[in-house]
Parts: structure tokens; C-alpha cells; sequence
């Protein structure tokens, strides 16, 4: 039996899992490279941004040489909430492929 | 890149997604039978249940013999829906697990 209560609700959310997606595929991402990647507004990407970083499973990190921009990346924290979530999904496409 | 736009809000919510799964894994569920897999109240159930009817995603039956009770089924469409947001929970496991 599947446990959906498992699907971690700051991590199902379609907007905040295509940052966790994208955050999950690389080291670190500058802000405007994520923005480029998701048809979202600022005001979407940077409120989801802070509801993963006050979970703990992003880190932010200011740089101040030229000008200024931040980076995002999983924390460990966020990358094992990741994986959970993945294996919910597992779960839920074998169910459905039989 | 993955279309996350293609994610179902319909499907995508996680009371719906835990329907969706179980009748997508049988030809047909009498309503007892989905109560008492889902930890769901009765209200919570029949919305999703009416939600999903009104999409043309689920087929509902009503036998009269004996004492009623109302059986549910994925139509054609539900499948067909069900398929597609399956594909992308496809794409978002192969890009999380690299």
C-alpha cells in the first residue's frame, strides 16, 4: 500500500517541485538561470524559494563581487526530502504501470 | 526540460492522486472498498470523487439490488489523463535520480 501521506505537501506543490526538480539536477543555481528555466513570476519563484530555504532544503548564498546575485542549492536536509518524495512517485508509477 | 505545466492540478492534488492510483490499479471499486484504503473522511472522498466525476476522469455506478451502493472506474479520458501525468512523474524521477 502506497503511503501518500508521504508526499512531503512543500515538496508536492507543482511550482516549488519544479525548483526541487531543477535544484536536484545541478550543484548550485544562480537565480536568473533558474528563472529562465521556469515559466514563473519573480514573486512566485522568490516566495517558493524562501518556503524551501525556512524549510532547510535550500541554501541561499549571497555573492557580493561585481554585481550582486544569489545562488541556490539542495541542502542535505532537501536533497534526502527529495529523494522521500521520490520514492512516493516510484511507488505511485509502478501502481499505475502495473 | 520537463513540461511541468503538463502536471494535472486536477490529478496533482494528493487526495486525487491517491484515487486516481487505486482506480487506476482495478477495473472497478465499490465506494466502501476506496474508504476503506484512503484515509480520507467521507466528505473529503465524495468531493474528490464529484471533482474528478465532473472532469469525465471517473465513471460512477449505482446498483439498486439488495442494499445500494455506488462502484467507481477511470473512463477512456481518466486514463488517458492518468498516462499523461505518469509520463511527467517518469521525467522528474529520471532527472532527480540522474
Amino acid at each position: 500500500m502506497i503511503d501518500f501521506d508521504k508526499l512531503d505537501k512543500l515538496i508536492h506543490e507543482k511550482g516549488r517541485l519544479s525548483i526541487m526538480t531543477l535544484l536536484a539536477a545541478r550543484p548550485d543555481w544562480k537565480y536568473q538561470d533558474l528563472k529562465a528555466e521556469l515559466n514563473m513570476s519573480d514573486g512566485n519563484l522568490i516566495t517558493h524559494l524562501r518556503t524551501l530555504y525556512k524549510a532547510g532544503y535550500v541554501s541561499m548564498t549571497k555573492e557580493v563581487e561585481k554585481r550582486p546575485q544569489t545562488s541556490y542549492a539542495l541542502t542535505a536536509a532537501g536533497r534526502k526530502a527529495f529523494e522521500d518524495y521520490l520514492a512516493v512517485l516510484e511507488q505511485i508509477l509502478k501502481s499505475g504501470r502495473g
